[in-house]
């Protein structure tokens, strides 16, 4: 199935893909791996241990088809969580799980022309353990075997972001940077988990911080910080919204409030939740930073899972609240001051596909090409249909040629074919229109866009 | 147009439709049919009643091209009825209908080859009276004809479930079980109406509900009166939403004021119909019902219609209300308390598609395989174009091999058919994949998928 | 790329195009071109003047590829623009704006077999511009070669007409009639606007509007004398929704409150904004008009863009309300009278699409086939993805064969070729059905409902 020319269906998506994608280099701008792994060269024993270690995805597969928890995050053994999964793998035929996998043995391990399954498990096992344990396939060979130039960890501006500097003086070949994080700083519906936060702040900068004032300062010092790392990104998920945002007096009353662990009403918590990313607005702005919105997550609904494994384990899903007034709203107020930071807009419910996209047209700004930036399918949505749906809609309602193309979003280090798959996905869409006659069928235009998409216009937008 | 291989494109289409589909018996496992008219075995003297008698989705489309009422629902002889409805027919083109009528036709009929139009009314009501008129086209033959091996009626608690035992006891071939939907006995935006219900299901039971507890207790008592008849599933429409449930004090002061005929507020009437939810979610987890939530139908928004022909008469359209955060918190109420039943999911918004996809992710246990089900395109949605996007969402986001597959909702004895257009289609799409290299071309792992779908898993899920 | 056979990729729809569409006049029932400029049969220098000045679909493209305002909006010469403009055309593969600019180069200048790009810039700039130049290419002119037999524009009730007289007078050909769109009327966002626009209306009629009878006295005359020029529609834009309405005692106290300049309550702008549209179904029901609604718009959501080049400058985009249930009861209370009048319901937000079509199956009469209208899809929606989707939800939830087809709502007379991408769409779409067996392959079915979309039908609903 996954051969050379997987999903690309015309001698034009062919050669799009590659003669213009397959060997450009990677730029990860958005991921979630775990920069002390990278930093300690982190080996694996086996398979499952990249497989199943933390990956929410798979853990939720197995559970919809009737896998138990210790198969999933729980105490089996490495093996029994590899039958486990590979048990149910043609269960899942036609979920994009079904495709990375393939996609993964394929790269870095080189094994094609085997459908996983029960009946070729000790293979896939025998082999990839082979490879793992052979000393030259820890995580900074498989970062240099998949050709990644750079990746953006996410990162809380409370860490001290001493694995970064380990990464940095080891210089191995892939550039790792930090992006900054912010979401736990106007996190107010819960001032306990907040304020052992701030806590964590106070340690990290050796500061009392006491007042809005102070808290405003360390954090924009935080900013300051992440920027001698080399960080250009910033990223909020965004999760409730109000058309208002809040003065600086009343925002200081209700951080007060807070400190002292009062309850804070949610209508407060949402307009002190926009305060802040007005701050963080202008710091991004005035560091050239991009900033990075994820629209739309329903986070930890099960209270019972939750209680029991915590956060990020596979049970979120997605929200429907309206936010294009509000979001519009907030995007103004930067604008208004002339400090609106080039911005990404992820939507994780596809009903608002149209609305980011549109959004994204009322902000340009007629000086950097792509400024606002209507961001790549996200999450549920990063699979063949989401990707498509995306690529149509940017295209009818912007500017596809702009697009600064995929990330991972992983906290898995076998996630880069996920670049693959998108490139392979984007030739097959314009492959097709080439061939069809709906746009020009030559190579000297859409073979260029191709690279841009893939990996010029990302280099050139986050200035890295 | 539609032949033996209609709508399987591909060679690997029609395999898996006359290999792996065609033959297996149907499973309806949520329709409208009248259980009085299967008891008593009805016959009809020619097509139009079969046709027009109650079916409001044609109603519907001969109003829009400008057909009166009275050859809808109205005084017309049923020739005329069938006279106005095939002249329209041509004009149907794309619309379902189309395809649901010519399909009506070949089977269980047997007339294929025509095009239903003015130039071919008589001779379909000659060749289809004289069927009608023969003896064995009644009910239970229709059922039979068309392979029905169970069917699932829908019912109210107050029903006494006359005509079930009757059927039970004829044995004719299909099964016929009780369904359970308790829709009015929350429905306290109306209190006169209510209290009308309530005196009904006292007339029932032979018992005074002057409080909460006895309403509970009786309802409780319904439900395993409906067990003893076979009853495995329930089924309720979700037309408005809050987070809130209610404490039993709080409801039952609420009942209390709704059976004195006081008008309810209408946050209380929402958070009242929470807490029977919950009531309910609670006895269909004890007793190993699956559950159905049919979400966002908006009703009877035509009042002069309304007061003219009553509902479910066609009038009926799509919602646009949220609803994600109170869905998941009545999800999450029963998994707290371990009483979380299994669940299918309908929603009438296709805008929705994902999120109730993306939901039932969140609450799939790790012991039932497809617990939560994404549930197969509803009403408006019941089409090829619904169909197909139902099954790319549950595919994408969910697990499509496990899914139980088609229904047909109907009030028409001619619908199953519907179960075929269903099983074509998903042959179509998984044809398709097999034939362009997206997923593996092997009968063997995805014949048995398509027979698991079209058949299997609803008998495995539902344990009839 | 843009052939005879553009878009038609199969030879029914090649069939269905030459002999059942191409040759049709053109019905345009909604645009916003200027009667003034038709009055006077305006004539261009360049096309650097038909294509750039004014349209906000242009603008917006270049801002987002990083020109300066000075070459969108600004003051930058004719040339200057153009070339800015066609520089970034390349970047725009896959947005409606190439295929439109290519479809308008072919027709009605003539000019095929050229991509345009900086390379091919001076020689369109010539051709088009000795054509231009000619005095054969007038506003007229190109009305009548695009063959266009009749155009509404969209008025202002405070409007004279006085172009729509002289037009009258003229004769040249297409009959052009205005249309009543009295937004204005009903804008209490914003009293001090609302005021000066009272004032103007005032002035027109030379009649003080002191009080909410008068006013509404004053609308209606201004209906009748708009229907004494021809016009036969009105146009709401919907932007906020309630689900109530105002009595009249209520609303005059409201009305009166505006006049004196006070703030009005948001709840009550959209309740006396339902006031305001109820009172003018009933006039267009009386009148035997249509009425369209085009609802989901977010307007100038740029404050500095606003501020410095005024609204329509392409900083717009879509809101994401709900209004199934307010939209519902706005219908419902004018069917409940017998004052429905024939209504095309525009969404500017495809996750609607559904919705819409759905609504339009509940207030159809059974008298006036069609009398409902799913409206083509609008501004952002249409382009070549939108069009198909509008199509598929009109076709699977209603009646595609009774709709009353395409509109340019543009304020470029160059637009009409947009009619004839819907055209071709509508053909490649219908072709494709017809070729793998979805609809029957028969073009005296077919043929006669292509040319009903693209004319008859419109001919007859509007009765022009």
């Amino acid at each position: 199935m996954i051969t050379d020319d997987f999903l690309l269906d015309t001698p034009q998506a062919r050669t799009l893909f590659h003669e213009y994608a397959e060997a450009l280099p990677l730029i990860d701008y958005h991921s979630h791996l775990d920069p002390v792994a990278i930093a300690d060269n982190k080996q694996f024993d086996n398979i499952a241990q990249l497989w199943l270690d933390g990956d929410h995805y798979k853990w939720r597969a197995m559970r919809t088809n009737g896998i138990a928890e210790r198969y999933c995050s729980g105490d089996a053994t490495d093996r029994e969580k590899y039958d486990a999964w590979v048990n149910i793998i043609p269960r899942l035929i036609r979920n994009p799980l079904y495709h990375w996998t393939h996609l993964e043995l394929r790269r870095p391990f080189g094994i094609t022309g085997i459908l996983l399954g029960p009946d070729t498990a000790d293979e896939v096992w025998d082999r990839t353990s082979a490879l793992l344990q052979s000393g030259s396939f820890g995580v900074q060979d498989i970062l240099r075997i998949m050709n990644v130039e750079l990746v953006c960890t996410t990162d809380d501006p409370a860490d001290t972001l001493e694995a970064h500097t380990r990464i940095a003086q080891q210089n191995f070949g892939t550039r790792v940077l930090p992006a900054f994080r912010p979401d736990k700083s106007r996190a107010l519906g819960n001032t306990r988990v907040w304020n052992s936060w701030v806590a964590r702040l106070e340690q990290t900068t050796q500061r009392d911080i006491p007042d809005l004032p102070t808290f405003l300062q360390t954090l924009a010092e935080r900013h300051d910080f992440f920027a001698q790392h080399g960080c250009k990104l910033s990223d909020h998920s965004i999760e409730m919204v109000d058309e208002e945002s809040l003065s600086p007096e009343e925002a200081a009353r209700i951080f007060t409030a807070a400190r002292q662990n009062q309850a804070i009403a949610p209508r407060d918590v949402a307009r002190f939740s926009n305060f802040m990313l007005d701050f963080f607005a202008d710091l991004d702005a005035r560091a050239g930073w991009v900033r990075q919105f994820h629209i739309g997550a329903l986070r930890n609904p099960n209270t019972k899972a939750m209680d029991m494994l915590g956060p990020d384990t596979g049970f979120d899903c997605i929200d429907d609240f309206c936010y294009a007034r509000p979001l519009a709203k907030m995007l103004d107020r930067s604008a208004q001051k002339d400090l609106l930071p080039k911005t990404i807009l992820y939507n994780l419910n596809p009903r608002d596909n149209s609305v980011l996209a549109a959004l994204c047209g009322s902000f340009q700004d007629g000086i950097c090409p792509g400024k606002m930036q209507y961001g790549a399918a996200w999450w549920f949505l990063d699979q063949m249909d989401g990707m498509i749906q995306h690529i149509e809609t940017l295209s009818q309602l912007g500017t596809l040629s702009r697009f600064v193309g995929m990330l991972t979003d992983s906290r898995s280090f076998l996630s880069y074919t996920r670049h693959e798959y998108f490139r392979r996905i984007l030739c097959r869409v314009l492959g097709r229109d080439m061939a069809v006659g709906l746009i020009p069928d030559k190579l000297d235009l859409i073979g260029p866009m191709v690279s841009d998409i893939s990996y010029n216009n990302a280099k050139e937008y986050f200035q890295f």
